[in-house]
């Protein structure tokens, strides 16, 4: 947790993909016209994790190690003068204190930033994100969730001065997983809270992933509407993946 | 624009539907737990009408006229204890000023209100609306939008005291609509956007429906990835029509 300096800003960053302009396919901002920079690493191994290449080793040749002003460069020369937020997702890009000058050189040039974590890892430069998501893992993702840091990063971030938004996003495959986003909800009632279809098939697209998917988000709905204890709640696919299955880039 | 009297707020309400709880499947809340109240009647005849049934006549003998306190009775025996949140559509809502006291029992009731409309007409107890999505219809409506009205509808909602969300939502078919569409946000520039999937298939439900609907996302996704005009700007789809075609009372 030690404060970002000027050095490890300085730092390459690790990047895996860089496209759009497209939309944000889920959480807060569903629908919303973003870039995305995806960075490589993660402390996480999610049993159904959708961008294993960036922890497997799978796609370590395609890492790139870039500068924050070669990440704005690369932005600008994809969406030209057609946007004006960008989506940092990973991995995990908490695990990165140089993220700090990108997220300077964007917001200087009048972008808004968004960054998507399990909420595991703190950076300095989390307090100048405008959009914060907050995705704790359930139990089917195999992974334990640490609640004391979960709680700080929560309460470091609704007590910093300046504008944001924020909110946690759990991935629901199963009634345990539903437990756990219920605790989440309950130990945290202030935060806005979104419920998120699961998507089981990661690794190739079937036949009916599209209706398989939309299966899932019904049951979703349904038990979202049956539960006293989640009123203040959202229940979202991933749109993304129905419109493209799981094809990358877009 | 008269102001809504205690005598026409004590007149009775028509309404086709009561559901719920359910999801908010469009706009700004989409995902959103929420119940409906759908009145009868509307000023608009929208060629792609999805609720033709509200003012067509064909669903006349469904009409029940209910006092306020009646609508907040069914509600609560739809929804029991699950449900802080209860969109009113139509038709247009804002036909009925008697909706007041409906608005004004649902707020004691500590429930967050919102509201769907073209935006053609006023009616006060709109500034006591938590949530207003105003979706002026495109040329393929085969409407026409009063400019006039609609500006002056954004300004005193804009104006008005307490806290209020508001979206302005179109629906996008083709081009011609799109075109329309940035106007519209070029002369609202600061009321959040959102570009909302067409849906041309109202009166069935074919194999390929979900199909359809999702090419049309793609499409509209793929148009606003390319305007400069529109950065702040989502592009969603109805959900509830991908979950379930055009089955009522879901």
């Amino acid at each position: 947790m030690s404060p970002s300096t000027p050095r490890s800003a300085e730092r390459p960053i690790p990047v895996l993909e860089i496209f759009g302009p497209t939309i944000q396919g889920e959480g807060m901002a569903i629908g919303r016209k973003t870039m995305f920079v995806r960075t490589a690493g993660c402390d996480y191994r999610c049993s159904w994790c959708d961008s294993k290449f960036t922890w497997d080793g799978s796609a370590k040749d395609e890492i790139r190690m870039l500068s924050a002003e070669e990440i704005v460069s690369e932005l600008f020369k994809l969406g030209g003068d057609t946007f004006d937020h960008v989506t940092i997702s990973g991995g995990n890009p908490l695990l990165l204190p140089q993220l700090s000058w990108l997220v300077q050189k964007l917001r200087e040039h009048g972008i808004r930033v968004a960054v998507e974590t399990q909420g595991s890892r703190w950076q300095d430069w989390l307090v100048r994100i405008d959009e914060v998501t907050l995705s704790p893992k359930p139990p089917s993702s195999g992974m334990d969730t640490d609640f004391d840091i979960l709680d700080s990063i929560i309460l470091r971030l609704t007590e910093a001065p300046g504008r944001r938004e924020l909110c946690l996003k759990i991935v629901v495959f199963d009634e345990e997983d539903l437990t756990y986003a219920r605790a989440v909800h309950q130990r945290y009632p202030s935060i806005p809270f979104i419920l998120q279809t699961g998507n089981p098939q990661v690794a190739h697209d079937s036949d009916d992933h599209v209706a398989s998917l939309l299966r899932r988000y019904e049951w979703l709905i349904d038990r979202l509407s049956a539960l006293p204890d989640l009123k203040d709640a959202r229940a979202l696919p991933q749109l993304h993946t129905l419109v493209w299955g799981n094809k990358r880039g877009v």
